[in-house]
C-alpha cells in the first residue's frame, strides 16, 4: 500500500474520484442543490436565451461579460484566425476519409501546436482563440477533401463560429434560425466544471505543459463513448423510428434486454439536467423545417418512457441529437461540435490551473504481487 | 460548493490529490516504506541488473516475465513493427526542425491512430506494441529529415528498442555498452504508478476512448517541465561546468539566488530514489569513454552539495542526464526517450483501467461569483 496511512480515505478507490474534490474553480457550478448550471455566476437558462456563444466564450476565457467594443474585437480576432496554415491542410489531406472525426481534431490540434507553438504562457489567449477559430475549419476541410477531393476555402464565413461551421459544411450561408440553434447548443456545451475531459486538461496543465498538449488530451478524453459520444448514440437509436408507437415498442424491447440507453441520467445532476429543456424546445421548433421532423415526437416519447420506466431524466445529449440533425449536421460531427464548444471551457480551466498550480499526482492502492525474487530466463 | 457534503475531505483541494488514492493498481509500488520501486513484485535493482527492457515491457503489459519462446516472439513482433507508414513519414516531414521533439511524438502518435485505428479493445496489445516499436523511428526520422533532408530507412536495426534508436540516430550500429546503458535506462523509466502522465492516460481511458488518445494524453502531460523535462534541465545545469570547484561555485550561487535545481527530491519518495544509484553507476562507468567524462565528477559534486545544503536526494533524472549524454544522445531527445520507455507502463495502466473501469470524474470546490442576473450588451 503506497497510500499515506495518515490520510484516511473517504471513498472506495475504485469510485473514480466520484464525490471527491480535486481542486477549486471559479468557472462553473454543476448540480448545486441537485439542479442548476452557472457559468461565472450566470444561469445557463439566461445565457442560452439572451447571449451568444462569442459572449459566453469571452466570459469563460476572460472572467466577465464583454462590453460592445470588447466583443467586437474578440469576434474580429476569431474571424481573422479561421483559415488554416498550408502544412496543416496537407496533414488533413493525408487522413483517410474513414477516420474517426475526433481523431482528425486531435491530430489537427497537435499539428497546429508544432506549426504555431505556445512559446510561453503569455501567448495562451492567442492559442485559445486560434483553436476556437480553427476547429470548424479543420473538421470541414477534411470532410470535403475526403468526400470530393475539393480543397475548400476556410476563410471566415458568417458572424459566429456556428455560422462559419455551417457555411463551410453546406457551402452556402446558413439561415438565421439554424445559425442561432447551433450557437445556443454551443453555449450549452461550452463548460461543465470538472468533467473527465476538462480534468484531463487540468492534469496535463499541472505539469506546466503547453496549451496544445492540454487541449489534445481533452479531445482524446472526450472521444470516449462514456463522455462525448452520447448524442451520436442517441441519434442512432432515434433515427430508424417514425412514430410514437414504434418508439415505445423499440425502447421497451431494449429495456427488456437490459441495453444501456445513451443520453439519460448524469454523474452529477440528480434531479434534472437544466440544458435539456432548452435543447428540447429547440428540437421542437426545428422539427417544423425538417422532412423527418417526426423524430421530435419519437424523442419525446422515449423521454417519457425513460422517466416512467427507469426514473431517468434526459441529459443535454438526448435532444441535442435532433437539434443537430434538423439543421443538417451529419451524426459523425456531433462529438466534434462538442469539442468546438467545450474548447472555451477547457481553455478557461487550463488558465485557471496555471494561475494557481500544483502538480496533480494522486496515489494508488497496491493490489499486486508481493515482493518476489527475479529469476533469469534460463530458470523460468 | 458542489462537493457532496457526505464525503468529508481529508486534504485541501489545492493539494493536487497528493496522498489521496485515485484507484487501485497491481502494476507497481512506489516509495513503499519511503524507498523502493517494484514492477509487479520485482525490485527495480534486480530488473536493472539482470533483465532487459523487452522483458520488463512484457512483464508490464502481460503481467508475468516471459519464457524464452514468449520473449523471442515478442521481440520479433516489435522488430517487424518498427518501420513507419508512408503518410506518417509525410506528416513528420511537415514538422519544422525547430519543433519541440515531444510535439513530434504527440503528433506522430495521434497520426498513427488515424492510419491504424484501434477498432476495438481486442486490438489493444497490437497497438501498444506498435507504439513501443515506432516511437524511436518517428523521432529519428524527423530528426534526420530536418537536419539534412535525408529520408532514413526505419526498418529494424539491432536487437532492442535501445539499439534500434541508437543505430538510427548515429546511422551505425551501437557498441554493446551503449546499447545496454540505454536499455537499462529504459527499464528504470518504464513505469512509476500514478504519476501525472500515467494518471492522464487513465483519466482518458476511463471514458473508454481509444489507445492512441490515451497515449497522446500521456505524451502531452509528460511534456511539462514539472514532469518529463527534469533531466534536460539537469543537463543544461551540468554541461557548462568542468571541475568540482566550478560546480560548487555555480551551485552555491544558484542556491543563494533561490533558483530551483531540477533532478532532486520527489513527490512520493521521501528518503531516496532507488533508480539514482543505478543511473549513477552507469554514468561513472560511461564517463571513461566520453571526451567530457569530467561531467560525472561535476554531477557527483552537485549531488553532494544538494544533500548537504538542502537535504535533497538526487532522483532518477539527475544522473540519467550524463548517461544519455555520454552515449551521444542530444539533450532534446531526453524527454522523448522517457516516452519510449514509459509507453510500456502507460499501456499497462490503460489495460488495467479498462479491465475494471469507472469514469474518473471528481468534483470541484466552487470559489467563483454568486448567482447574478444577466444584463444585455446594451445594459453593460
Amino acid at each position: 500500500m503506497t497510500t499515506d496511512s495518515s490520510s484516511s480515505q473517504t471513498v472506495p478507490a475504485s469510485s473514480g474520484l466520484r464525490g471527491q474534490s480535486a481542486g477549486s474553480t471559479a468557472i462553473a457550478t454543476v448540480g448545486k442543490a441537485g439542479v442548476g448550471l452557472t457559468y461565472r455566476g450566470y444561469a445557463i437558462e439566461e445565457l442560452a436565451a439572451r447571449s451568444s456563444f462569442a459572449e459566453v466564450a469571452y466570459l469563460l476565457l476572460y472572467g466577465a461579460l464583454p462590453g460592445r467594443a470588447e466583443l467586437d474585437a474578440f469576434q474580429q480576432r476569431l474571424k481573422s484566425a479561421q483559415s488554416l496554415p498550408k502544412p496543416l491542410e496537407q496533414v488533413l489531406e493525408r487522413i483517410p476519409r474513414t477516420a474517426h472525426p475526433m481523431d482528425v481534431l486531435r491530430t489537427g490540434c497537435s499539428m497546429l501546436g508544432v506549426l504555431e507553438p505556445e512559446h510561453n504562457f503569455q501567448e495562451q489567449d492567442r492559442v485559445a482563440e486560434r483553436l476556437l477559430a480553427t476547429f470548424p475549419s479543420m473538421l470541414v476541410y477534411w470532410h470535403h477533401f475526403g468526400a470530393t477531393g475539393e480543397r475548400i476555402d476556410t476563410e471566415a464565413q458568417g458572424d459566429s463560429i456556428a455560422e462559419h461551421y455551417l457555411a463551410l459544411l453546406h457551402q452556402q450561408p446558413p439561415d438565421a434560425e439554424a445559425g442561432r440553434a447551433l450557437d445556443v447548443s454551443m453555449i450549452l456545451y461550452a463548460e461543465h466544471e470538472f468533467n473527465a475531459s476538462t480534468f484531463a486538461c487540468r492534469v496535463c496543465a499541472a505539469t506546466l505543459s503547453d496549451f496544445y498538449s492540454c487541449i489534445t488530451a481533452g479531445i482524446g478524453t472526450l472521444r470516449g463513448p462514456l463522455h462525448g459520444g452520447a448524442n451520436e448514440a442517441a441519434m442512432e437509436l432515434i433515427q430508424p423510428l417514425k412514430t410514437r408507437e414504434e418508439a415505445r415498442e423499440d425502447l421497451l424491447g431494449r429495456l427488456g434486454r437490459k441495453e444501456k440507453i445513451m443520453g439519460f441520467g448524469h454523474a452529477v445532476y440528480k434531479v434534472s439536467d437544466p440544458r435539456n429543456a432548452i435543447n428540447k424546445e429547440w428540437s421542437r421548433r426545428l422539427s417544423a423545417r425538417a422532412p423527418d421532423g417526426y423524430l421530435y415526437e419519437v424523442s419525446d416519447e422515449i423521454e417519457s418512457i425513460m422517466q416512467r420506466e427507469k426514473n431517468l431524466f434526459a441529459n443535454a445529449d438526448f435532444f441535442s441529437a435532433t437539434v443537430y440533425h434538423f439543421v443538417g449536421i451529419p451524426t459523425s460531427h456531433f462529438t466534434p461540435l462538442f469539442v468546438m464548444a467545450r474548447t472555451a471551457g477547457w481553455a478557461a480551466h487550463i488558465k485557471e490551473q496555471r494561475s494557481n498550480n500544483k502538480l496533480i499526482r494522486p496515489n494508488a492502492d497496491y493490489v499486486g504481487p508481493a515482493p518476489r525474487p527475479y529469476r533469469s530466463l534460463d530458470e523460468r
